[in-house]
Formats: structure tokens, sequence, C-alpha cells
């Protein structure tokens, strides 16, 4: 439950910001399936710092090398492990500041945990940068679910106040839950998108980050998934994305809305649509008592400003327990939802296809 | 991961809202503890029916009879087992609208999930019933956490866009985190408590029901406590605290407040009090990178307006397929959020107590 | 890992053998399932005491009264639990050497792991009472492996020197497998069993008991069942085969015996029969590095002596750390392997089951 | 539970005996911990092949490179990972056989369970090679152990029909239980050591292989470490004794020897030596109902006789169904037994130290 999550499908996670490289061991897997590893690459890319202005300038290009459990490009069903080097890791800039806990971030709390040998630079195992192999085995994830028709997408729905169109939440179709990760900027409605960047770039400019808000979504989902009450789709959605750093808020369907709802608004009343039970509605995302209701799966989650900014901040050197100043140079993103994207669809494929495997609706 | 939840705690659930009894096993406590079970009682008390307006008028003590694992009121250190006997069931309202599927109940779900088989009777194993035994497991859990001074405490944020006043996250003590708790209707503020109880009373009346806000917090918790990415803080409390009927939003700290941040707002500077690093704000919620900061832990639960509502309702008979009406009569809270907010507290106990376990500071 | 065990399936444990009632809680059985509860209850007795003479005379009817789970004797799906009430418990017996640890018996490690306020009469959670459960949870498993063409069945090996006819490792019939376990003496060669029960009386009038050696089997497990390394067959069998008290080895196949051989004698030559590979021996038991070949799986399992004897012995006051002189009076098995023996089928079958449904075969 | 084990301890083994390279992670060791990099190389050494004329003449290093975990060889409590590259595999050897399942591996059942795809050659991820990894994990096990004085050793028990002196169950010192393992064939006796090699160089001369029995012993463990009845001594140990290749037997103390003995023999009288409850005798081989008793832990595995033998068998081409012969050439041990034995220390040390993790006895 510390670096190693999942039922069927068990994901160990290691490696360290700054050192050699990181790694993902993937167990459980269908043997058999055939891997694109091109989209594979291509949503991790989607991740890797470096490729656009609002990112990161970090120089990463995130290539896993495999080093067993795939034969071909097909999975062989036993443990499918990868490397992926860390090649721009910049440890002079965090030289000027050892020791000194940067506010918002866990060197503090880490230290706390594990003592001073524990490996800070960068973050240490506690980087983002553990986002990548999670995203390696998400890509993998979501190949599987798709060859089901299980589609799972997510745009920025806010970010400095301007927001994007929703999704809609009773007739999104495959196109539409797939646009937004289609595009440099995920967004569904472009000028928003442009508009988001600008307020990216101006706190930038001004030493600052920003934070935002992230709308996933599934499609396909069966009827029945889910395992309450502590493997509901909750349960287990939230345990996983949980694990993106800077993710401090989670809701589903109307979430915080529906404790200002009254019942008779809130509830979605039940209907026949060509012989199959459907909601009219979907304030219950997708999602009731913990178990899936063949309605699309909604969900958002809250990203707090990138703590790493530019601007003089308070803070103590945790060996001298001195009082201090840090100003976090360095390269980092000035908003992280962007790129914490396909991170949170990456935990949400890995968590509906563990609780598709439990229920043997894959094999 | 379905009944059964924990680490080093294992808490296992069972029965049926209209079945003989729901039952608990609560695995891996500390042996030799002196359990205080008139205590235990009156907190069992503050979710138990039947005992306010606001609530549903079933009538359940809610006496847990202990099988094993206590003698003289301390802890065996094997499992402990209670039963907690239905005294006040009433099937019969159930029969009126049997097979057609509740709006915003499980009912459906279930079906899908479990096939016609599945007992949904009051909702079965999937009854708000089950978190009897949940707080029965969450009273021993803050006990234990109290020998630690570590305190653990909620109160209504918000019901029908009242608000009550916050926690302090900063200067909050014992005292303020558990006023509202030791009150009939658990608020800080006790005529926002009234205006909420007012509103709650004029939904029922529309035959309609409220939704709303309950704010979490713990005291006393050391610095360093969490194992991310996928033990952390956060991970542990949302797996457990998504068992709890009607939550469906989740946040830490300033959460989707954050969202709206610029870093330099969001960050919490690291100062020096009496020797010990703190942080001079606490957007942070207490938690960093999913360990534990030292700071009050400070989260937030959405919960949805409760479902049960004497409105009439469009629904689907799930055998027949036909669609139909329903009144869903019956003895149900107008709001949840109250009554709710103990298993609250009985969730963050628990996932407390076996992270402390976890990690050895407490044998 | 302590009371619970399994992973599709979650059995947990609780209970006292002088407390009020032994209890199962049974989650992840396949939903829909009709149980055949005579011949539950059928499969139970020939674990229960008092039956026969070379038995305990405690009576105990081992009735178990489902609180949830079953509806019309159908598995629901959602978590079943069940009591079994003690009936017959004489703690008297243990009043005269309270507080002195039985030799061969857990008094003085359970004392040590969990203090003197664990409860130690008559073995407490430790007793072999808790196999009234085990074999509760077992009795179930076996019929849902039934319906899949799955038998397992066990017979008495050795006893007193005196052994039974082996089962053929590779021609072994569904009728030769269960015959013994339906005879109240559970072994192939009736004479055999006759001089074992005297073998045995003799040990009971002399105060002292026997030892055995039992043999189990399971026919009809599909080809390629075992998760190696960590959860082959060999691996999940043991773990629950060494919780029923004085199992003391395990082997499979020719086991030690292999230990004398060479490769070519131990080796099992690959055939085709009916164009289906198998094994021309079975030396291996049916199980190739962890996974099922298809063969009888066939393993062997060593029970100490029943520890209870008549005679005086040695011992210990745990409070006064006087040494002592004990005589275990009390109504005890002189030898227990016959009682064990629908403890190994039943700890078998849950293995099995477990595996099956990990594996999607039983949904 | 397939290939990661453990509760506090998390290991998961991954890679393929002709693949690039064999990993290792492994999380929740002890933060802070200095290891001694060069034994843990010599400790790996005892298990590698190419250093004696009774083992395989395959050269492998088995140096591993650290990836992250470790500072200046200390541990970071962050995931430890490590992998051995393969320098030595030989596909070559395998080719003449492809899809030829080789008599007494895991060849055919792999294929049943994964399909074609599996990668089979020289075992893929069964082969015996994946016990690098284990005694890599199980050596920095065995160092945090020893600093709490809890030592671990093994010696060949017996090959062809050649018995080495036993441990003293009783009066075992540490010397004694370490002297097999400091000795480049591990045994007691160095005479019979001596005949036992006479007896391997002879069965490979006659193109055949021979088994043995390896007797196991930890000494130190203190008193009242397991979890009855699931979490017990002998469950955890044989969870993870099994993933042995080659392991098919396993038993405790007088084990199946027990099976022929009287209570009043078979029992260890409690007597007090030195103000501390200890038995008189050890046939329990120190555990009682799951949990260390505080004397010498003792147990024996069978390990069956290698399959890769140089002579001729019957088996089956699993693609085409043909019935054929198969001569296993390439580098093998004619005797497994003084190679498994380092594994079975590294297993024994990682099961304990995993229990002594639960238990709060290590931080």
């Amino acid at each position: 439950m510390t670096s190693t999550w999942g039922k069927m499908l068990k994901m160990t996670l290691f490696g360290q910001s700054h050192g050699v490289a990181l790694g993902l061991v993937l167990d459980g897997l269908p043997a058999g399936f055939h891997l694109d590893t091109q989209r594979l690459q291509a949503f991790m890319w989607r991740r890797a710092p470096g490729l656009e202005e609002w990112t990161s300038s970090r120089q990463e290009q995130d290539k896993p090398q495999f080093i067993c459990g795939l034969k071909d490009d097909t999975i062989t069903g036993t443990p499918l492990a990868a490397l992926i080097y860390n090649q721009d890791s910049n440890s002079a800039d965090y030289q000027s500041w050892q020791n000194i806990a940067r506010p918002g971030h866990a060197d503090f709390t880490v230290f706390a945990r594990y003592g001073m040998q524990a490996e800070l630079i960068g973050g240490g195992f506690f980087s983002g940068r553990l986002t990548a192999p999670l995203c390696l085995a998400g890509g993998i994830a979501m190949q599987i679910l798709e060859q089901q028709n299980i589609y799972i997408g997510a745009h920025i729905q806010e970010i400095g106040g301007i927001i994007d169109s929703s999704y809609d939440p009773i007739l999104l179709t495959k196109e539409q839950l797939l646009i937004a990760g289609s595009r440099d900027f995920p967004v569904n409605d472009l000028p928003m998108g442009e508009q988001m960047k600008k307020s990216i770039r101006k706190a930038q400019q001004e030493k600052d980050s920003l934070g935002g808000i992230i709308e996933g979504a599934a499609l396909g989902l069966p009827t029945g998934v889910g395992s309450p009450p502590f493997g509901g789709i909750e349960n287990r959605l939230s345990q996983i994305l949980f694990a993106i750093p800077a993710l401090v808020g989670l809701e589903f369907g109307s979430g915080f809305g529906a404790a200002k709802q009254r019942g008779s608004q809130n509830n979605d009343p039940f209907i026949v649509e060509q012989g199959q039970i459907r909601t009219a509605g979907n304030n219950h995302g997708g999602v009731l008592g913990g178990i899936s209701s063949g309605m699309p799966l909604i969900f958002r989650v809250a990203i707090k400003p990138t703590p790493s900014i530019a601007k003089e901040q308070r803070s103590v050197n945790m060996t001298t327990l001195q009082e201090t100043k840090i100003t976090v140079q360095g390269r980092h993103d000035p908003c992280i939802a962007p790129r914490a994207l396909p991170c949170v669809v990456a935990a949400t494929a890995l968590a509906l296809l563990d609780m598709m495997l439990e229920q043997g609706k894959i094999l």
C-alpha cells in the first residue's frame, strides 16, 4: 500500500527524481494482449516535460526500456518491468537550498518520516517524476480497456478563474471525451485554453504559479462494476488518484454541488432506453453506491498551484532549525494541471482495469 | 477490499438492513487496552436513528453484543467481534415498491452487480445501517488514539446554504474540535445550527431532503505519518471515507479552493515555534505529500441529499422494465449529514489508527 | 493475514473455544449459487466432536446460524456470516491448571504474544474449535467447486505405524477419492482403519495420544491454475493448511521421498492421451512450478499427537514462574487426525476456489 | 500474491532467465540502516552458478546494480530497487527443444497458464535464476535481523542417502548454526559433504541428478512472534519457501516424524531456566500454535532432483501434440540442493523480518 498498488493488477513504482532511473513493475496483465508501443509513447509524452512553453524546460524523453514481460510487443503475462532513465536531472539547482524545506513540498514531512538519509533532491521518490512510470502503466491499461470499448478522457475544467465547457454528463460521445487529450493544451473549448495559457504565462512572469481543476470521465464502463463498501469505484479511484502529487480534492457527479441541492433535484430518475435501464440525469456521475450505473463516469479533481515558485518565501533549515528565505529556482511548471491531466487519466485507467479484472470481465 | 478493510487493523463488516443483525470483526487491536464501553455506546448513539426530530424514526438501540475479543472490557488482542441486532426493521415499508429502483439509491446497481437474489430490502448490505458497526469500530479506534493525545472531531459546515463557522486550521484547540460533537446538532455556531434545523424541517415538510458539507479535523497526529504514494494520508482516508453512503466529495486543506489560488498564496511558509518546525498557515490541511506535517489535519466531505424522499419520482421496475412512479415512504432522514458526521469521525479514526499501527507508533 | 484469509474470497474467523460462539464471515462467493445446506451440515459433522468413541466427548451440534448472505439457501453475493454457538463448553475442566502452560499447546506462546489478558481457556481463539467455521467455509467452497467437477478428498494415510493404501496418483477416480470421507473412520482400507482405531484406543487407555498422516487429493482441477512464484498452488495451500492446529508438515507429490530419488526416476514423462498432454507418472503431485498440470493434485500432511494427554507432565505456572506438574483432564481426542481430515479438505477447497476465482474460471 | 510478496516488507521480483536482467524492488526497509554491501555480495555468491564443479557452469557474477533506495550504502526508507544483469545466458542451448516440455519443469504448465507467448526459454520468469534477486533481498533482511541478534542458517541434511549431522535443536549455538554456510559445500560434517559430492558427481556422470533435504534454523527470534491462524510462522514461512523452485516438502520440528510418535514423547515439557520459561525438548521446532516459543526455530525442506538431465526422456511437443524424446543439454546443476540452501536462508530471513516489522519489534 506504499509503493505497490492494486489487487489483480499489481503496480510497483520505484526510482528517484535525480537518480539513475525511474521504474515500473506491472503484474497481472492479460497474457497475449498486443501493445501499440507507439501510441503508448505518445500517451507518455502528454505528461513529459520540456515540450511546451508552459511546462518545465527539463528535457526528458521518457522512453521506457522494457526489461521483461513483453515479447514482440505482446504481453507475456508474467511481470512487465520497465526503466525510464533520467537524462536531464540537474542537481545543481538544488544545492543552494539544501536542507531548506521548500514550502508546499514534502521535503519537511519526508524528512520527518524517513530521516535525513532520505533522498530529497528534486523530491526524490516523492517527485512528480514518479508519475512517468504511472503514465506508462496507465497507458497500457488504457489500451486494454479500449479493446472493451471503455474510453477515458479528461480536460482542464478551470485555471486562473477561466472555465472550460464541461463534458455533457448524459450525451458525452467518445469523440467529445477524447478531443481535449489530443490537443497541446487539453481543453474542450480552444479560446478558453488560450486564455488559460495567457493566465499561466502571466503568473510565471510574476514568479508565481496557478492551480486548476480537471474533469475526468469514462465511457463504456459496464453496469455493475464496483465492490462496495471498501472496493467501490470511489474508494478505488480515490486511493490511486491521491497518489498524484498536488491533487487535493476529488468529487464525483455533482459532488460538492450536491451538498447545496435538494433530493428532488439531485436524484436521477430511472428510465428505459432501448430496453436498458438508464437515468434521465447524471448527477450521480455514473456511480451509485460504489457501483457503476452504465452512465458516463464523471469526476473532478482539484490541483493545487505548483509549490515551486521563483518568489522569495519564508522557510526553515531542517538541520539547523534556523528560519531563512528560499527562492526556488529550477525548471518548474507554472501550472501543473496540464501535465497532471494524463496522470489522472492513467490512474483512472488502472483502477478501472483492476476492477474489471477482479470481476472477471477481462481475463 | 470489499467488506474487509485495513492493513494492520482488519475491519470486516457484515449484515443487512432488514436481516437479523449487523456485525463487525476487528482484528489487530492492541492487546491490553481497556475500553470505556459507556463512552463507546455514547459515541454510537450519535449515529443511531430515532433520537431527534430530524432523524429517521426507526428505533434502534444499536447496542453491540460482543462475541469475543473483550475480557472485562479489556481488549484481548485476538479478533473482537460484535453483533448489533436489528430491532425495528419494517420491511412492509418496502413491499409497495419491490423491484422498483429507488432513484439515488444503489438498488439498480446492486441488482446489476449481484443479480436479483441480492437482498435489496432497505438497501440490504448497502444500507446506511452498515455504518453502525463502522461507528462501533471507529469508537474503539478513537479511544486508542486519545490515549496518544490524538483527537478527531467534525462539525456540519453547511446545510441548505447556511454556513457554520469553520475550524481555525492553525490555532484549533481540543475543546473547539470536540464541541460540535457534544451537541445534539453538531455545529460550532449554535444559531447557525438552529437555522439549519429549520431548513431541514422545511425540506421535510415539502417531502424533500437536503445535502450538506462536513468539516473534519484531527489534532495531535505526530509529524511523519503516511506512506506515499499509495499509502499516504489522503489515499488511506479517502478509501475508507468513500465507504460512507452519500459521500460524494472530499478535499484536504484548501482543496478545490486551492485550484483558484496562486502558489504564493497557497504555500504555507515554514517557521520555527518552540523549537519545532511548523507552518505559518495551513492551506495544506496538515498533510504534505501524503505525510502529516504536525499541523491540524483538516478536510471536508460533501454529503448528497438523502435519496429517499416522499415526493413522487420517476423510476423503473427492474424485473418488468416498465417505467413507473415511486414515492419512497418509510422513515428516512430529511438530511443525512448530521448522522453521517460520526461516521466521518469513525472512518478517520480507523484510518489514522491503522497508519499509526503500521508505523509502530502504537504497539 | 491473521484472522482474515484470501484474495478474491475473504474468509474471516472469530470466536473463542469457551466463548458465546464461533463465527465466520465469507465474502466474494459467486452470487446466485444454490447451497445444499443439508450436505453442508453433514460435512461439518465430519469434524464435530462427540460423535465417535475416538473423539472428544464434548457435545457440540455445530449448527451454523446464518446472519446474512443467504436468501432461501441462495448465495446473495454480499458477505455471508454465520455463528456457531458453543453449547457444551466446560471451563471447570480448565480451572485446576489455570496459568499453567499445557505442553504442546500454544498457551505459553499466546501469553508471550498477547499478554495475560488473552483468553486462554480451552485455547481461546487458538483452539481447534476454530476449525468449525473453517469447515463451514470449506463445505461451501466444496459445493461450488463440485459444480465445476472439482472434487477434493482425503484419507488417513498412517496412524500408529499402521498404513492405509494410498490414492493412485494417476488413475484415481472420483469414487475412490471420496470413499474414505463417507466412512465413520476415513480410510481407504477398512481393516487398516480397524487396526488404527485399536491403536488409538490403546494409546488412550495408556493416557496418551497418537499422531498421524493424512493424504489429500483433488480431481478435476483444470490445467493452468496457479500464480507463481508467490501465488502458486503450494504457496496458497500451505498458507491455509498451516492454519490447522497440529499440522506440522506438508509435502506435494513424492515430497520428502523425492529427496532420495534421481531425476530420471522423479521426472514424469509427458505423453499425449486423448489429445491432451498428460504425464505418464505423477511424482509431481499434479503441480509443476506452482501451476496445476491437470493430473490429480496429491499432497500429505503430518499431524502431531494430540498435546492434551491424561499423563502427568512437567510444566510451569506462567505467572509465578514455578515449575509444576500438569495432568490435562478434559475431553480430548486421543488422535486428532480423523477430525483434522475434514479441515484439510476444507482448507484445500478454499484455496482452490480462491485461485479459480482469481483466474476468472468461476465468476 | 504472484510476483509481489509481504505485508510490511513488500518484495517484487521481475525479469527472465534469458532476458536483459533480473530485478528486485524491496519496500518497507527500516530507514537509516547501514548495509554491508560486501557481505551482501558474498551471500549472493553462495547461490551464484559457475563457482563449483557441482554447479552449473553458467558464469554469472550476480552483481546487483542499485537503482534507488540506497545512499552511501544506507537505506533511505523509500523503495530499494536493483537489477542483476544476465551475462551468460545461452539461448542456443534451448533451440533444439523449443516447444518441447522438459519433464519436471514448468514449461507445460506455464504454457497452459499464459499461452504460447509466455517466455519459456530457460524457464523465463519461472527459472531458478529468479532466486538471485530473492537472495539479494534475503541478504539485506539477514543483516537487519542480525542487528537484533537473530541469525539464520542451514545445512544440507541429506543427499543421495548420505546424512549430515543435524542441528542440536536445544543447544544450537550461533557458531554451529553458521558453520555450514561458510563452507563451499554447506554441511556440518565435512566427511559427509565429501561423500555427498562424490554421489553428485556420480549421478552427473550417469547423466542424472539427485534431490536432497535441507535443514534450516533461526536463533534469537524473540518469544511471541507470529499471528495465527493465517499469519503464524508456519503460514508465513511456507508461503515464501514454496516460491523456491524444486522445493516439494516442508516440516517444522519433528514434522512427519511426529506423526509416528505419542503425545508423551512429542510434547516438550516447560521448564524455567535463568528466570525464563523454556522447553526441555524441542520437538515443536520453536513454534507452538504459529507463535515463536523462544527455542531455536527448526525446519526441513525437501528438494527434488534437478529436472534437467542429460538422459533421454519422453516428452511432447506442445504445439504439434506429437510425442517425442528430449535430452536436456545445457549447464545444469546435477543437484540443486547446495544452491537452493542460501535461497532457503534468504526466504526465511524475509519472512521473519516481515513478521518482526509487523509486530513493531523493528521500526
